[in-house]
């Protein structure tokens, strides 16, 4: 490491909220930057779609020709922040062939190409990163690879997507239904104008994806994700959360399970009940938290905010220094880690519990006949209420049964709820929801 | 990276919890490690002051002469865990000129020698790791000096000793004094038989020179820490933090401050009130958390077992599995970085909000003339409580006064505590604790 060491060059692609605020530090933080890396960063251009000089960025550093700029051979470093899947994908598999080292924030790139892109940097030896694609500014990829690489993962479990998160918190603070949440998010801007890709679970399974790959030492994309969204939570559900000392959280879960000696990944998430004491159930709004569980270090929790310009920028140009570093010093960071090659276990293999919620006839022995449904399906009963419901004139028109279930696989829950479904007594089998977090 | 690398010859020094639970690891995960590493890592010795057969490792690894085993010309890492200052000092330096990384969660030894040992790693070419010295096994060092490397670390607040947090928490939620408090750690072997380290604060104030250091690019040394312990934590302390809707615990701050364009760190452990509010407040029993605030990625938090064997072996067999990877395909970890050198604030200097609780004479005229003495010295009262104080019989013998201040120099407030001690009216200031985790 030399104080006169050539300068490292840095090309950004995109000119968003993070690449903006990218483009920002290392600009105002030059000196710092410099120090940190041994050699200065020095910005040689910033690709974007339209180039115009109204971006906030100098005009001549500015292009639209992208394949020209990842190839330029004074850059050292490719930050890839322009998104979605193309040409994001093209651009950074140029970049890796030009020898460039990449950095990126693309979780949907990432959790369908990881294996492609993986390859492609392996073979070039150069680095790639990605810490800001996962919960924003919070370390959660390089505790996984590097803190943890010395113990066996057995669990993650996340809040990891902050646009469902500030729907279900607002949800259960002011008793709103999903719909006018959903546009108050939209208002404050935590939504975008399409939301399916947060609310119906895609973002938080391609997070998945990448984390289950990582803690597993194995390539799971986000097909391998069970997925659900949270657009069909209903205010009766906080209540009915509310009432068992729970809120209501979408998490992303992955989990080694060992069965008959086959140890298997599961990945998934979706919307589940989450008692009020577990440390994921007091993150609210727009905050982010994982929970990682290893067998040694047991269970450790990092929190912080999970999206937006400045946290998302403060990921990359960590992720920026350190390949920059390895650039001054020699050395590569850490590569992709798939040796134990565990199977993908389906949804109906998992076990935990449930909240299961329905209308039946107000009338003797439905009830009995209910419970009789979970037991002939081996799903044992860890709580159960039943309260009349009237109708907006305060007459009675029905009544609602709430069960909560001990550890149960899937499929037999599944199966549990066609059953009941099916009953003359069961008007509808209102919602079925996990209940994650405790240990029965 | 090849399957059929050189194994990684690795000696281990000391067999304590962490010690033994860290060749525990080596052998159990030894084909996991392998594949991570690229190659196999081997334990050619472990250094014991006292060889012999009942240690629950093969006898013929072990040895008692340390200068012999950590010069070995198949060692590539020493792992140092045997503590104290000396001989892990003398141990570490020969390791490093025999060319061997060193991993070592020694952290009385790293914030005395934290200089001396970096520039001996530097010289030799060699890794030096120390997650574990800091929080166990929560990620702390490794998210400071790389996921934040492009980011400006403002503050650095955590509860880092797990001795401590156990006897506040358990004071709080049983009424139980400090002495009783300290036995119940005791039994539980949460303290030491000599509990000075811990109760005292030097434990806690050699991991915030550590974090200082990391975070602000500057050596600090523990003789920089400014520190209290918490043997005068009293039940009535306890009670009037609950009336203020906070709690009691040990913090060590690591704080960038700016004082006339000048920029110093300031670097304590002391116990303070927080508001039940503050995620550092919910920090319950031997756990600890460590919040960081960056300028881009605002506040992040790190949370988990900060101490224990398995815990503190996990962070030290991830650091193991780094280094030796960096032996396997080149490279080298994250440097000491000091080039900002700024300058160490006294305590005189810093700022924060204060609790002063004092008995007084119950007669008219007392509160103004407390008043005073704050106005005084120009420290603005944001609180105060007067309240009369019966003996066991329940007959008035005096009145106690319980003042919250809002933001003042530490300087002028230690003016004002001794001038209230001067007053006729004063018959004590019994406690004076800082207030944290508030703006005002």
């Amino acid at each position: 490491m030399s104080d006169t060491a050539s300068p490292v060059g840095v090309a950004v692609l995109g000119l968003g909220n993070v690449g903006s605020e990218v483009v920002r530090i290392i600009e105002s933080s030059a000196d710092d930057l410099a120090a940190r890396i041994g050699a200065p960063l020095v910005l040689r251009g910033v690709g974007v779609r339209r180039v115009s000089a109204d971006r906030g960025v100098p005009v001549e550093l500015l292009t639209d020709d992208i394949d020209s700029l990842v190839s330029r051979s004074d850059v050292d470093i490719v930050v890839e922040l322009m998104g979605p899947v193309e040409p994001a994908r093209k651009a950074i598999l140029s970049a890796i062939a030009h020898g460039k080292s990449v950095v990126t924030a693309n979780k949907a790139l990432l959790s369908r190409s990881t294996g492609e892109l993986a390859e492609a940097a392996e073979t070039a030896r150069v680095d790639m990163y990605f810490e800001a694609a996962v919960a924003g500014a919070i370390p959660v990829i390089r505790p996984l690879t590097q803190s943890l690489a010395g113990d066996t993962v057995e669990r993650v479990a996340g809040i990891v997507n902050g646009t469902t998160n500030y729907i279900l918190s607002e949800m259960d603070s002011t008793g709103a239904d999903y719909r006018s949440a959903l546009a108050d998010a939209s208002a404050l801007g935590y939504a975008e104008a399409d939301p399916t890709a947060d609310v119906e679970g895609y973002d938080a399974a391609a997070k998945a994806a990448i984390l289950a790959s990582i803690a597993f030492h194995t390539r799971v994309t986000a097909d391998d994700v069970y997925r659900e969204g949270i657009t069909n939570i209903s205010p009766a559900d906080f209540t009915a959360a509310r009432a068992l000392g729970c809120t209501i959280k979408l998490l992303a879960i992955c989990e080694r399970i060992t069965t008959g000696g086959q140890q298997r990944v599961s990945a998934r998430v979706y919307p589940a009940l989450v008692p009020q004491a577990h440390p994921l159930a007091t993150v609210n709004g727009a905050f982010n938290a994982v929970v990682v569980e290893a067998q040694a270090a047991g269970r450790l929790m990092f929190y912080g905010q999970g999206a937006g310009g400045a946290p998302t920028a403060s990921a990359v140009t960590g992720d920026l220094v350190m390949a920059a570093r390895n650039r001054v010093q020699g050395g590569r960071g850490p590569r992709e880690s798939k040796y134990a090659q565990l199977a993908i276990a389906p949804i109906g293999d998992i076990q935990t519990r449930y909240y299961v919620s329905m209308d039946v006839a107000d009338k003797p022995g439905v009830l009995s006949s209910v419970a009789a449904e979970f037991a002939a399906h081996e799903v044992s009963i860890a709580e159960v209420r039943q309260e009349g419901v009237a109708d907006h004139e305060g007459q009675p028109v029905g009544a609602r049964i709430v069960v909560v279930t001990h550890r149960a696989p899937e499929s037999a829950l599944s199966k549990t709820v066609a059953a009941l479904s099916d009953l003359d007594a069961v008007q509808r089998v209102a919602s079925v929801l996990r209940l994650e977090g405790t240990d029965q």
